[in-house]
């Protein structure tokens, strides 16, 4: 098999091997239910203690608003459905055009029960202006404001403090899907005010169907917020079901080793992109980059003058480079992407999108070979 | 550390290390996100169906009706909120008094959102009656009847095709929650008539935090009832979210391994009971057995005269022994556990009860070991 380039890291990242032999011991020796009250569960119950305030402290949180979820889709449908079904009363949501369809979808489905969602639109940066929040906020009740930290598409950084500070003064609550934020830019909960957030940890070198859900113990109670899963006592009784230990393990694992070696990291994909850059440049192939700083160094958003996206990406498979498109695929149909259209791309240019998003795995050699290919395909 | 005896498999199992193997490459080299479009992701898009081919062929279903899920306990949250959620009328649920918790508190969970659920009454030998359930359809329109296949705590076998055959007569969609069932005795989705059946994997030797329901294609769609996590196309749409393809792997195997030595398996498990047994009565130990034929071999409900259940649990523990109670514990005091009050066992009897639930990996030595052990606790 020739050698394969893995620059699709905002996809799902390979699990780490240190977060693997983590996670083994609780796939061989340790499978006690951590629900029981025998000697042999104790070592698991303590795993998942130990887990949780591992999570909790990387993100500056107690460990008892951490919530463990299958992932960031759990989370984040939780978040817009637990807010909404708490009792009989029809909610309203302001959440914006470009974030993730765990969020958009969701609040799709409780606008069909009823409930209003509003759509605020990024400016052509990428980013949420303060100035349209307020105007939102000031113009109609709303229950709860859902503002992703990191754009998955354009890797762009919202001013998650700022939005915050603006809902909880209009008295709303405040959600941020942090999916593509956590493990690559440093987050703390306290010092952003918020009052949920979303993770998974397939997104940061850790398991995939594994991801939590922070829940701020001061804001947010059972009145306004109803539990996902009844049933077991797992999870204060707010998402019961068996502990997933294994990955919940390897999470936290993860999650650890990605906050302690965050610069370090950032440094070397920070790096890689430059290196990308200015190869493009000197082989002559014209691009653009589509999104404006503040952003992770995690993804790039690149256009190519006259080809398509989807094309970019099968020719450099072909050549054992993987990247994705700007733009989700329906079933049938190659659709443009809900994110370039949001920042108001013209379609030609949203047409042929890639997005690369290189790892601390990746090398000076892999982006080269990048480059040459993309001179190839692009030209 | 001494030798430990783990007669607690209802509450989990070991994970098989053949399963362990095959979730392996999938933790390691396989890690592409399977709904991207390139050719890395097409071995793990290729792992997904040949996982969703063995659970199927392992239930007599159709490859398209199994929808992972994150375990037992969201399967049966799903069908129960999935059925009332639907649309805007209440819906009438039947179910009974003795279902597992995940079910029972759905159910609590949907009637206070002004839906009805009525809880049919077990025999004192753990059965629900065809005769009960016909008076309770013929008295009220029901939408769906939610009856488990195998009592978690006493082990008892409902007559699931008799019972799915009633509901049928009367219009009612017919779910069974066969986690305590799957992989431990024949299930057939056709044979059954089933519209929904719940499983979770850790209870058949596969990892925690992963399980399926079944949806039958022809009496089920989405006028009748809602997607899950709303978000990517994964799971026909009906369920959200990067699929943690390791532990579906492991589920698949898990679960095909299961059915195949099922008939050696309950052979061996069958063997161990009446050893068990035999050996209590030869030692003189006082005790009944809760719940009658037809059983599943791997759960024995055991009361011994005078003594605590919860006592008698410490105690084997200190001696390397690990089973359960009977009685399902509160965060702070012991209550008596609904299923055996379902049954009608006076409070002293069902008080001092344990569940003994051997596997395959149990043997004679070790059983020889617990009735000398219950012969010290109970003699």
């Amino acid at each position: 098999m020739k050698r394969m380039i893995y620059a699709d890291n905002a996809a799902t990242t390979k699990l780490d091997p240190l977060v693997f032999e983590a996670m083994r011991p609780y796939f061989i020796e340790e499978y006690a239910n951590p629900s029981q009250p025998y000697s042999f569960a104790r070592r698991v119950k303590l795993a998942l203690k130990t887990a949780r305030e591992k999570i909790s402290a990387c993100i500056g949180a107690d460990p008892e608003e951490i919530y463990f979820t299958s992932g960031g889709t759990e989370s984040n449908n939780w978040v817009i459905k637990g807010i909404t079904d708490a009792d009989s009363v029809n909610r309203s949501i302001l959440t914006t055009a470009f974030e993730h369809h765990a969020v958009l979808n969701a609040c799709h489905a409780i606008e069909q029960k009823g409930h209003s969602v509003f759509y605020l639109s990024p400016n052509s940066s990428g980013h949420i202006e303060k100035e349209g929040l307020l105007q939102a906020m000031a113009s109609k009740p709303v229950m709860l404001v859902s503002i992703m930290m990191v754009n998955n598409e354009l890797g762009t950084i919202q001013d998650i403090a700022e939005l915050a500070k603006i809902a909880h003064a209009y008295g709303a609550l405040f959600h941020t899907d942090a999916v593509q934020a956590m493990g690559h830019i440093n987050v703390n909960v306290r010092d952003l005010q918020l009052d949920f957030l979303s993770a998974s940890a397939h997104k940061f070198n850790g398991p995939k169907g594994i991801g939590f859900l922070y829940i701020n113990k001061n804001t947010v109670n059972r009145n306004i917020f109803s539990p996902l899963h009844n049933g077991g006592k797992q999870e204060s009784g707010m998402r019961a079901g068996t502990e997933d230990v294994a990955s919940i393990v390897g999470m936290a694992a993860a999650l650890e080793m990605n906050c302690k070696n965050l610069l370090k990291n950032n440094q070397h994909i920070l790096h890689l992109n430059e290196e990308l850059i200015a190869g493009l440049k000197v082989a002559g192939v014209k691009f653009r980059i589509n999104g404006k700083m503040p952003k992770v160094n995690n993804i790039l958003s690149l256009a190519f003058a006259g080809i398509e996206g989807e094309t970019i990406l099968h020719r450099l498979d072909l050549m054992g480079i993987l990247v994705s498109t700007g733009s989700a695929c329906d079933s049938n149909k190659t659709q443009v992407s809900h994110v370039l259209q949001a920042i108001n791309l013209p379609n030609y240019i949203a047409r042929s999108t890639i997005r690369i998003s290189f790892s601390k795995d990746n090398t000076e050699e892999e982006v080269r070979d990048m480059v040459q290919a993309l001179k190839k395909i692009c030209g």
